[in-house]
């Protein structure tokens, strides 16, 4: 075990990221197996005292699973007392896998600032597990192991902040092959929101974004009539992102 | 000066809060003047050992400002390094305004969660200065008055939450009378967007989210054709705010 020196860090503030993953239209989160817990945690760190709380949370999820270039984004700060669970930092110690200077620091109260983002599942290479835990795994959120401490609330407050900004932010670049059609799209957005949506609303919707241009091709060899290809028009994308969807006001 | 004994607080956290009122098709943020400085801050604090965050936002609005019964909302943390200015403190150390013990605790480097709200200005009755500032009034956005610190940039990002939120949560009921004409409604948007709306489109829009209910009469006395009076149906106005505005998914 690596000494962990604690006094970099700044008091009682920690990070806690939320990576969730889209793959074969299942939405899937990467969790830490503790060492010697039948428990899982979020990837999640300390903030150094000469540190950026943004930049502190990319680099912590560097630290524990080796995934870069991630662009996190800050949800929410969970402040309540009473976040911590009794045992759970004796325990660690007693299996031997902390010591008792990080064991001290680790029962003051922390608040911690909540991170998500939402990635190609498959651009992820090998994540490594970090000296806390022993591997660093893929879990869909239809069959969620039992987390540590509140990273359950922490991860569902994520997916719900993950479908509200899907009415003001555009979503899909990078998610989806650089063409797609209509039914991909829409199987994208089915599964973040967790439920089924009218074909032609959605597709009247999509195109009133004015972020999406329909190539000139269909795509072709499957049962039905072929459908349109489309790709985002990533100039209007990236302004959408910026400065919202357009609401129609 | 009334002693702070900073012991009882969390180390190198605060909140603060940007109160946001609507009056006169105006948008105004209530301020305190800071004692014996040519600069304004937000009503902010610290967060007690055992203390939710989220509850001592509430508790230091009703410090700093005698304002109960207000409905805060979480928006950011600010956590970026450098949010200290050069000699602030020493200042008001010299300026006779806080003592040594409070400049060493305010020496600190501190995050801030920002938290807002928007109220009826004219139902705020007579915000008091606490023993930092000097007095406590509502300024206009259009004309604010210097802040200290990083208060601007908290108060700027407020807004843009608010303006953002417009898409997904209705707004409205505590704001405007309890009947009102689409177009006092559509003022109310065009106050917070900061941007003229097209009748129709706003019309059709509100009317869309189910919120709004068109009683059987007029305001009569205008110029103008008489307009349809509306109100909130409280039920349904109530279900989106908890679970977000029809986005026609």
């Amino acid at each position: 075990m690596p000494a962990l020196s604690v006094d970099k860090f700044h008091p009682g503030l920690s990070v806690d990221c939320v990576i969730l993953g889209f793959h074969q239209n299942e939405l899937k989160a990467l969790l830490l197996k503790m060492k010697k817990m039948d428990k899982w945690a979020l990837p999640g760190g300390f903030v150094e005292k000469e540190e950026d709380v943004d930049k502190a949370a990319v680099r912590v999820l560097w630290e524990r699973t080796g995934l870069k270039d991630i662009f996190l984004q800050q949800f929410y700060l969970f402040g309540d007392v009473g976040r911590e669970e009794e045992g759970h930092v004796e325990g660690l110690v007693q299996k031997g896998v902390i010591d008792r200077e990080l064991a001290g620091w680790l029962k003051q109260r922390f608040v911690t600032v909540g991170y998500y983002a939402l990635v190609e599942y498959s651009q992820v290479e090998a994540p490594q597990p970090d000296y806390l835990s022993e591997s660093c795994e893929w879990r869909s959120l239809s069959a969620l192991p039992e987390l540590m401490l509140d990273h359950g609330r922490i991860l569902e407050k994520a997916h719900a902040t993950l479908k509200r900004q899907l009415n003001y932010q555009p979503i899909g670049l990078n998610l989806l092959p650089r063409r797609f059609t209509m039914p991909e799209l829409q199987a994208l957005y089915e599964t973040l929101l967790g439920q089924k949506l009218d074909r032609r609303n959605f597709q009247r919707k999509m195109m009133g974004y004015g972020i999406l241009i329909r190539t000139g091709e269909r795509r072709t060899g499957g049962a039905h009539k072929s459908p349109w290809l489309y790709e985002f028009d990533e100039e209007k994308y990236r302004q959408s992102l910026a400065g919202g969807l357009n609401a129609g006001w």
